[in-house]
């Protein structure tokens, strides 16, 4: 097998991926849509999310059209002749990663669209399907999601190959420069993630809390209730926060540490072409051929996805999750044989390509160990769940201080996993014995990148299960909303539950990979600066050093930052919940036919005014995250600001574990209790309407915004100031 | 002036304090001791510290001794003549760092129950006073608390200088050697105060939470009622957490920092000597003296704690900390002057010592800024406590979010001024143009030192304010148990609320002066690396890089240690006050004569199984932080344990900011809510028995284990982790 030909799988999988797409949403579209009553409230939720996206969609637009501007003229003016990394400098440059930048954006956006476009429409289809067959639910819900998924690795893929190709990368004599010229389109997806995962996520938990708040409390009517004028906000909020927010950063993990590791590709590059090894450039486009791959494994998955009707439907869609698993450890096996043809064996004997072959399965394997591991922390069957739902006995106040030891907690098992990834995957990199011309190890650094890029292989299934998640949840507020039969309410309750454990995990893959994404990216930008300082000619950065007083600053900095956006983010959804709380109250008291269902509440207005304040308020922390490695790379420097870079991405990970999880258990613990497993001293079920639910619904409402708004937001905001320092690096140079 | 004389304030200050310790303690116990009720319910309280801080010191002094053999061994296998920093090394140096550590746990134990002995003794009288004067009332709660502040720093400086005279520091061959050979002392400082703080910090929330949920909650009967067989042991609690734990937190913090401080000494004095200049010795005394100094300030300060009756009680206090404040600048201006005399000027044309003098005013400011900005966020009269009281008016989830938001935000101004401070004060260092034999700067570093030093010259009076926290505290239950006057009872409720406040000033305080420290004892800890690496031959340690994957790993593990430890701190917690409530219901049901007041409550056997739970509890936190860095030191290196003591404290800092100002201002946002600030839509009070007050109780109740738990033991983890690393040194090198 030649490895040249290999690389035509890159526009061959991601044109599959897009046609399979295609023929999925097809087939949501096609079935059956459910009662008059299940369309009318289904095409409600549609309004309004459409008339969040177009209007967030345009702020962000926005915003990315003048971060373009802003980058080419920063680019022009700065990264002259001889700080340049490559041949093409000032204007030339400047053009082209401004124009990377928005094509970023650009694909981003269209990935979150169309993706929620196909969610809000699988919705009423999967509470259709839930009137017939628990099965049928499942797959229609699945089905819906993979577009989403699908489209998003899809667009990742071939945009990054689209501008990598348009800026020569497909010319051998400009292929280890090409890659340093697309990182704007890194930039450009983690500044549309951070916006859009922010907007969405003060949107969904303000109007979940405050809806909650002016119904469930003050009115005394249940959740979901069509007397509430909130509720189609909150069922809104679900697909603009949960769906295109996670799209979006995914879109941006598979795009930024894909491009980190084509940059590191390009140092293997070097010493193949110097030892003449069989295909020098196949180093640089693995990542890209890799992802290829994962895209065949999870398409055939797809067609796993079927059971039993008395089955759990987590284990249908485990079932996929491993198909998948498997077909890319195989295709992992076969792609790193042919890919990585060296002259020679590593010192131990072995052929190189088995040692990346193994860090890659440390990527896959790392992926795996964080489903389960979320799952032991946020599943009714475990431990730390029952151990909060015991606290919720003696009130809101221990339940409170229960979660938070548990989400405090979760912060061990992930670190030690991460850190067990990271050295197996540098060790067997290193392993190679690959040196590049100074000596220094190159072969280690790669490993990881490998591993990365394994674990990112699952990244459109998870992606699938992920978005499975706010259509089983919309499926169930539209049987309640339109009063469905009992049968497809039981079942449309089970896939929520399952729902819910698929948006954990999804969130514990996304730290994952950041995690390990995060090294390959700080080595990227160290690159990047030791290119530029060849050039001029200046000492190279051979170390961040934490024993400078710089430094240390910056990473002190960076660990506050994570704080402090986050304290920002969680103000933001008290703040929009307030507004919707108002403007409910003002709905309950002018018009009073509400209550007894002879005046229909102005949901629009609520879902307009909910926008309108979710996108005032994700200003402030988007912008605190902008600019703060901008001014500490300008006050202190390039080497300070990769202090801060690396510290705030360990600091950001942690505490999103914190918050993800914590969120989690409270909300699965209020589950717990209300599926009546929680007993008292002398074995009577504590269930709902007793004390301890009302405060294991404390701990969930507290958990909302930790689990849906500040904890996945961080995620993004680890990437950006990887994305944005590695753009912006000739500033920081002195 | 001649700079060796000036080495005599050092035992004439010690002693100094010492007597007037005795002088105010006498002053104390001479005044009236109130009411034949007042005398009995404040002996109960007496036995009940008493019993745990016999128990309590007996295990940690079992765990001293097994450290102090285990330390001796490591260090004659490990610290052989090839390695040693000292032409001391193998069982010479092994015996010497074991009694260093048993001395410097000894010193710690002792001021911990000598003051607690003081302060359990000044309760009474306190509440005594207040039937009669506010002024005299403050005075007696200020002098108890004073005798732990004296005793604490005399006990830590005359400890420090006797075992540096001991070791040899008065022999002008061997003062450059001696430093090295005390840092046992700061170990043993740090061993004792972790387990006391833990211990204490467990116990006194546990007692706190679990007699408030068993008799506030449960029975329905008010807070401090005698009914409760568990108040006095939360009466106890205050005593044994705030009291012993602080003092052994601050004298920790004295002791290892002044270590850290002489280490860098060393490297001046090496430079003095190959320049010639005066007093090269002085560079060493210099920490020392300095502190001398502060003893003085502060003993003149006492005697202006004195004001009006209609005066607000904090004016009083603080009219004493300004006068200590100012005459420690004066005394830092004299002491540089005479001690740091060079032959030439800074490069600027000023003498060097006035660069010295602008740090350790910078340090003294960073100690006012950290007054001021804990004082903002936790007092009732500013935005953020406002802020959680609003919040409270829509339940407990929505008080514990806006609680949360507040903690998070507070790191920013926190890292801000720790930033600016450590800039300032590098910068001041290095405008000195101090470069030692291979040309680094060292003046930079020692500014940093020097910083630190004019910071800890007010820890006596911070640390009286500190006790005066739980004196009053105590004193208001006494008043509230033993129905005294409302007259004494009002005057007992406003000291307790400016206890609350020093209370949280003074865990405002630690913070800082550990975060200042933290660099200094990073430094200490590179320096005794590379003199180990200098007599091996070895290359020295230029970098801890940040980049490399061991020390990322390092740095990942210790962010996650801070969470880690926080969350069994908060567990151990929840399990203790689990026990009390078992034996407080188990005596209201098998004590029927209770609640009407024919049966005396069993309050020693709850104080009892308080005691042995707390100190089973403490175990695993204490041997967590214990192991981690050495296991991570042994598995990853030298280079990779500076890496997880660096982030771990960057990270323990901030989280320590989070839950002690989260807590402080979820506190007095209850005080708010009762004083009757918070008005309903309408303009009507909102106060006592309201939903309102309600939630902010929940809130309240929640921070109790994070800012005296959790918080205050970051602060021991963070200085345990540097003097551990800088024992274990040796081990780590390979």
């Amino acid at each position: 097998m030649d490895a040249d030909l290999l690389q035509l799988i890159i526009p061959v999988a991601g044109l599959a991926a897009i046609l399979f797409a295609l023929y999925l949403a097809r087939d949501v579209l096609s079935r059956d849509q459910g009662t008059k009553e299940m369309q009318d409230v289904a095409g409600t939720i549609f309004e309004g999310a459409v008339a969040f996206i177009r209007r967030q969609y345009s702020t962000i637009g926005l915003l990315a059209i003048v971060g373009a501007v802003v980058i080419t003229i920063v680019i022009t003016v700065f990264e002259t002749a001889d700080v340049a990394d490559t041949d093409i400098f000032g204007f030339d440059l400047g053009w082209r990663t401004g124009v990377a930048f928005l094509v970023g954006a650009a694909c981003s956006m269209a990935s979150g669209i169309i993706g929620m476009f196909i969610s809000v429409r699988s919705n009423v289809r999967t509470a259709a399907a839930a009137r017939r067959s628990l099965v049928e639910a499942v797959q229609v819900a699945m089905r819906g999601g993979a577009v989403s998924g699908f489209l998003v690795v899809a667009l990742s893929l071939l945009g990054v190959w689209g501008i990598f190709a348009a800026f020569g990368g497909l010319n051998a004599e400009t292929v280890d420069q090409a890659p340093f010229l697309i990182v704007g389109f890194g930039f450009g997806a983690s500044f549309v993630a951070l916006f859009a995962q922010l907007g969405g996520g003060i949107y969904t938990k303000a109007a979940d809390v405050g809806s909650d708040l002016v119904g469930k409390v003050e009115a005394g009517i249940p959740e979901d209730d069509p007397r509430n004028a909130g509720v189609v906000a909150d069922l809104v909020g679900d697909n603009v926060g949960d769906c295109a927010g996670r799209g979006a950063d995914l879109f941006e993990s598979t795009a930024a540490e894909n491009i980190g590791a084509m940059i590191l590709g390009v140092g293997v590059y070097a010493i193949a072409v110097t030892a003449g090894w069989p295909n020098p450039e196949a180093w640089i486009f693995f990542p890209l051929v890799i992802r290829g791959f994962g895209l065949f494994a999870t398409i055939i998955a797809m067609f796993f996805i079927r059971g039993r009707e008395d089955e759990n439907p987590m284990n249908i869609l485990n079932r996929g999750y491993w198909v998948t698993t498997v077909l890319s450890v195989a295709a992992l096996a076969f792609t790193t044989n042919v890919m990585m043809q060296t002259n020679g064996n590593a010192p131990s004997g072995l052929p190189v390509w088995i040692y990346f072959f193994g860090a890659g399965v440390v990527g896959l394997a790392t992926s795996v160990a964080f489903v389960y591991i979320t799952q032991y922390y946020t599943a009714g069957t475990f431990r730390p769940v029952r151990e909060i739902a015991e606290a919720s006995k003696t009130g809101p106040a221990t339940n409170i201080i229960s979660g938070t030891a548990v989400g405090f907690e979760t912060t061990f098992v992930t670190a030690i996993t991460i850190g067990i990834a990271l050295f197996a995957s540098h060790w067997l990199g290193s392993q190679t014995g690959m040196t590049n011309a100074s000596g220094h190890d190159v072969g280690g650094i790669f490993g990881t990148a490998v591993a990365t890029m394994g674990m990112l292989m699952t990244t459109a299934y998870i992606l699938a299960m992920d978005t499975f998640g706010p259509i089983t949840d919309n499926a169930g507020g539209i049987a309640e909303f339109s009063r469905a039969e009992a049968g497809a309410r039981e079942i449309t309750d089970r896939l929520d539950a399952v729902g819910n454990t698929t948006k954990a995990l999804t969130k514990g893959y996304a730290i994952a990979s950041a995690s390990l994404a995060a090294f390959l990216l700080f080595s990227a930008y160290i690159d990047k600066v030791n290119l530029i300082q060849t050039r001029r000619g200046e000492p190279l950065l051979e170390a961040v050093n934490l024993a400078d007083v710089s430094v240390f600053i910056a990473a002190l900095i960076g660990a506050m930052l994570v704080y402090f956006f986050s304290s920002l983010a969680i103000r933001a959804v008290g703040t929009t919940a307030q507004s919707i709380i108002v403007e409910v109250r003002r709905q309950f008291r002018e018009m009073p036919g509400i209550m007894d269902y002879t005046q229909r509440p102005d949901y629009a207005r609520v879902v307009d005014i909910t926008t309108k304040a979710a996108l005032r308020e994700m200003l402030a922390p988007g912008l605190v995250a902008v600019a703060t490695p901008i001014i500490v790379g300008l006050l202190l420097g390039a080497e300070a600001v990769a202090g801060l870079l690396m510290v705030g991405t360990i600091s950001g990970v942690l505490l999103a574990t914190v918050l993800n999880n914590g969120g989690g258990a409270w909300d699965n613990a209020k589950k717990y209790i209300e599926a009546g497993h929680l007993l008292d001293d002398d074995g009577n079920v504590l269930g709902k309407k007793t004390a301890a639910h009302a405060a294991a619904v404390v701990g969930d409402t507290v958990g909302d915004p930790f689990k849906d708004t500040a904890g996945p937001s961080l995620h993004v905001l680890v990437k950006l100031l990887a994305t944005i320092t590695l753009v912006l690096a000739p500033l920081f140079i002195r």
